[in-house]
């Protein structure tokens, strides 16, 4: 079996460890030195230096560093220029290699090196993370960032993650970043975490890169329940009966976490969400519903904007955020809640909206204490999707669609809608 | 243990498999609605249809295909053009992003959107395989290859390698793979590889990428000795004693074979011997030496096209193997023997050479029989490397030196190498 | 997941090794020593030097260890006399704890004590096989076997078994068992090997035990078919066509091995055919029979025994095989046949007969080239077993009754059965 | 890869689960059916109603259960007369075989049929937990008590157990057990638990059993440092330094708890101790100390029989737990304290006292807040167990020797030590 446990020690081996003892030269100097070493020989030992180098570095020394990136790493216009010149006239393979070369921006290049240490992939993250941060001061930095993001993209490629559920047979040290993580309604404690993991009608999953193996990426929960729930509080309420798992129906979706700052812009939610639903219905055949409970992160700051009253009556609230969900657009006629526009484009339709629905004090601040069921109809996705990303058409049950209309007069004037 | 008996699952279970029924469009139809589909909603199933499709395919079908990728999911020189214009003029974040989009094929979005699909990631290695053999007739697919060359460095990166031993505890299903790939002394039956891989003196190891999690990329057998051998022969003779592992003091590698044709020009065989190197060194503290036993395979023909007699005494063959390794060069001054570059490249020197050290018939005819010790002196290894990469200088042993000496007078007029 | 690997590592690690230097006291003092030992202080370091000495006795010193186990770790009938007399005047705790004592042979305590060392399981399975092979000359020694057997059946309880699937992804270590332990049909290579355990309608399933966990204790080997097969050439013929398995409606058990000899008498098929069909049962929904295909291995020899000539039309020879299977008896009114015991007595019914069935020629030599079907009926395995246990009746049917029927004509005088 | 994962999955799903409906038959009819059914055709679904009604029911029905057991599966001294003499008349197979069955009492053969249940075993575990809780009303159950206490030693045989490391990384469900079971120093969060798990210097080992796979059975929590600590707060303060592992040259097991109640009196921690020294001794070389910190439970209880008042001074107090460790026995001469007993019989010596090493409520009230540290010298642990074990002769260090030598000054008369 030693091959499998060496797979297995030689995953959960990938920490990052560092080196010890400092080269002393400036970073821009090891990357220089990085990039024009052969191959791997001494390579390896350099990226090392470099990426301890940058772990230890104070946020000034971070900031130079990318400023190095940026500029004297960039693609060279003119360079650039010559071989597209070149190539536009013979199509050659030598053309074309030039071309690729100098196509390609170097730190690229640097990254990928750096990436052959065991455990640069974290770091590399780390290092994005670091550069967002940077970004809102230096948006011209906003180039190297680009590329690292067209790395990540390449490298967290959908055909590279593995989906694993999160169970109270999960490690700690993973359980304890599903605490910190989670982003939606916070995990008070152990014992909360347990009961969102242990009981029958609870699951999680989280997708996983094999080069991050003890980080999850992103996460789902998921209640079983019967019948589409109604509020949060009924969800994940100490006092809940738990459902027998052979009397459930319906899968709720009700808290999706992205967990590596590093790695925004980089899109798992829809695979993980289509690829459960997926797992879901092979193990539990009596699942017929899959649906989410969902916030509406920007109703109340919407409303505020367009200064209307939020209504007191359960009724008047469900109309106006059913009209809020299907009319609220941003300049480019898409949805002004960001919710909204990830369950759409992932091709769910609105199929309900409930007042009193998230009574914590983050649901009355945002959503008015309202929350909506996505439905992931997975004979409609599809179509859903394409009427929504081509003619932008909201896909909504009959109920949401009355709501809304009766909602539509609730808003006096036409809605002034900010851009996002 | 759900979590990691799911990761192992999910690994183990990364077979592509076929879909069923098949999208009757012609493949480059197919990979322009996967190029303008919306991320991966309906995305999956169209790129499914592609590898279904491609693999179905006959050789004709494949060359249209491949033809489609190299003219037109090509770079366009003249929106290139543009867009570098446009950023020499103005560093923009917009202008760099255009540029960014116009400098890469469209094929490489292609191939990573293709690779979504559990699986396709070997399939993506098996279809560089047919192009590599299509290259010979259509030299002009070589763009297209550049670029599935360029993904794959970055997909096969050395930080995302797992090296696993292979034991006879090993899968069948990888042990076979094993005795197919064997490129450098053909195992021929499972009785011989149980003898390469179960006495305690032997070890086997390979590369893996945890997308094709039972394919070995490259793999290297390994001989642990007292003292360095001088014969092939006498390291894999049935008859052999095996030494106690406490006895050992020296690691030999015998064997290293690339298994994957998709896959060439992607570099795995230096970290592998460095990483082995490293993890014996950890197990076996009483291993001191670091050697290889490797055949000359271009001796013969060099000695041919030399019209160089080969000398029937021992003494005279290992002067002339000498005298070949050391100054037998090809136009770019570096060394004619191909297994020689490789492990000069790598930092090794060339520690002994040895008549009558492979008498099988293979190696008479490619070697006349001669074998060669290339050493690793870990403290060495980046200086070797670094003269031989920038002076083209070979570090051999004063031995080996002295034979080359007495090897050149073997060679009556100055060598007319032909260039490689 | 270091817990995980560890115990992976733990118990693949679990061979018994030898220590290294031997203590010279003859096997009776070391035993007398161990079993004066105060628990396992100095008890392991004393039972490993038995186990190390015996391994390394010839079989003469073997014959002397077990006639001092035999003799001197007896059960003392006078002292167990005394004690029953004590309890059975007065049912104490301390006389019950005397009595329980003086029950048990020393030699049970001292199997025990040798246990606690790692690996030592094994060894002494392999300590039973050589005193089964003693006993045909030393029949006294049957009263240590019955110890061991006794201590066997209590540490491989149907509830410390476990069940897992032989597949072409096996360990190698763990296939060549496979290969040297079938018993039924010969496995004469690693190829034939594969075509038995690689096809989608191929399976196998062995018992192991955790503290022998590389060492398979019976297996059996499954067809999934589409009807039930009438000869073993068709089920493993190399130019068979592979059944695709949503296909099939039937699974074959067609091989069945035990592979240990030292757990001779610790019964294990049953419980292996019962835990096959129920996971089959669950894999494949479509399966609806469980059948096996069956040898006679002692038709030819009751035939020569009852001075029976076979005879040469087919439907004759099926004829006298069923009127064989239902008639033969032994004795103690049991049948004849050993196979048709083990499988009535399991609950399974006489399906079928076929000639030509096996035309190897072990299958010519002791089945005529009959073969058997016993059927597994879930719903009556109950049933059948308890009218097979009680009133030794024999399900069968209705085809295999007439063809008895009309078998039993052939056999002109009332068959003189040997006694087993 | 399936053998394996099949191998995880059937360990981990080793959970009892109940059937579903219920036989109305009382516990000892269906247990007199179990008896006599013919191996496990219908044996497994009655032992499954008896594990079943068995756990659904109460006190008093348990008591009727064990009431059963004790007097209708009891030895029949009668026929155990018969046979016995018998026996004695003639060693024949025959009788040695009738002699072993009247010999074993039929509850045992009833245990071992109940087992073959999956998950069994733990509820056996549980059986016997509940038995005990009886047996103070109903002294006579010892009988029954004792049998079980036998076959779990029989089943729980050191070389059916397996080390784990506990840490950090291991799955949440076996983390709670360890918070729950910690019998020594307690753990009162999971912060408290990460604390003890995840630093370099901290380590924490259990024995596990196949067939309990989520059940530790005793484990041990160890500190790395450098020096023998002093004091338990020392060891476990919040706000202590980290030692870096290569500063390390102590072992300390500061806590060892048992975790089944069932299995009292089946003796782990002397082989986990040996156990864990070994495997950390080839880990970590630095190490050359292993010793304990250790309570003195009955240090107070004793004190206060005696009618000796504790001394204020440190050093006074020192040299009076000095002299109650060495000279405070029972009646059998053997330690007063059950703590000393257990070390010293193991093979430790007492190394040393510490006063105001244990400021905790339960540490003063229990030990005066005196704690000991027993040394675990490997060339001394088998000749320190032979002078404990066969003359009661204690080993301790000069200093402790010294110091309760002044101790026995205070102890004015004779001391009264109670008996146990």
């Amino acid at each position: 079996m030693s091959l499998l446990a060496d797979l297995l020690s030689t995953l959960f081996d990938r920490r990052y460890v560092f080196m010890g003892k400092q080269d002393e030269r400036p970073l821009s100097e090891l990357c220089t030195a990085l990039m024009s070493s052969q191959g791997d020989i001494s390579g390896a030992a350099i990226a090392h230096q470099i990426l301890d180098g940058y772990a230890t570095s104070d946020l000034a020394g971070k900031r130079v560093f990318f400023e190095f990136l940026n500029s004297e790493m960039d693609i060279d216009p003119s360079e650039l220029e010559r071989v597209v010149a070149a190539y536009k006239s013979e199509k050659s393979e030598e053309n074309y290699r030039e071309l690729v070369i100098a196509a390609e921006p170097k730190r690229q290049e640097l990254a990928r090196r750096l990436n052959q240490v065991p455990g640069a992939t974290h770091q590399l993250v780390h290092m994005r993370k670091d550069l967002l941060g940077l970004l809102k001061e230096q948006p011209d930095l906003a180039r190297t960032d680009l590329d690292l993001l067209h790395l990540f993209n390449s490298w967290f490629n959908r055909g590279f993650l593995v989906l694993r559920p999160i169970s109270w047979e999960s490690p700690a040290q993973i359980l304890e970043k599903i605490i910190a993580y989670e982003a939606v309604h916070a995990i008070d404690s152990w014992d909360d975490l347990r009961r969102r993991l242990q009981p029958e009608d609870r699951r999680c999953f989280a997708f996983f890169h094999p080069s991050l193996p003890d980080e999850p990426l992103i996460f789902v929960e998921v209640a079983l329940t019967k019948g589409i729930p109604a509020s949060i509080q009924g969800v994940l309420g100490k006092e809940r009966s738990i459902v027998p798992v052979e009397d459930v129906d319906t899968a709720v979706f009700y808290s999706i976490s992205n967990c590596q700052g590093g790695l925004a812009g980089v899109s798992f939610g829809n695979s993980l969400i289509k690829q459960v639903v997926q797992d879901l219905s092979r193990e539990l055949e009596q699942l017929n519903t899959f649906v989410t409970l969902s916030p509406l992160p920007t109703f109340c700051t919407w409303a505020t904007k367009e200064e209307i009253d939020l209504p007191e009556s359960d009724e008047a609230l469900e109309e106006l955020a059913a009209s809020y969900l299907l009319e609220a657009k941003r300049k480019d006629n898409i949805p002004f809640d960001p919710v909204a526009r990830f369950h759409l484009y992932n091709g769910a339709l609105v199929h309900d909206v409930h007042a009193n629905a998230d009574t914590s004090e983050n649901g009355r601040k945002q959503s008015a204490g309202v929350m909506v069921n996505y439905l992931y109809d997975l004979k409609k996705i599809s179509q859903n999707h394409e009427v929504f990303a081509n003619q932008k058409e909201i896909v909504a049950s009959k109920r949401v669609q009355a709501l809304a209309k009766a909602g539509s007069g609730q808003v006096s004037s036409p809605p002034k809608t900010a851009p996002s």
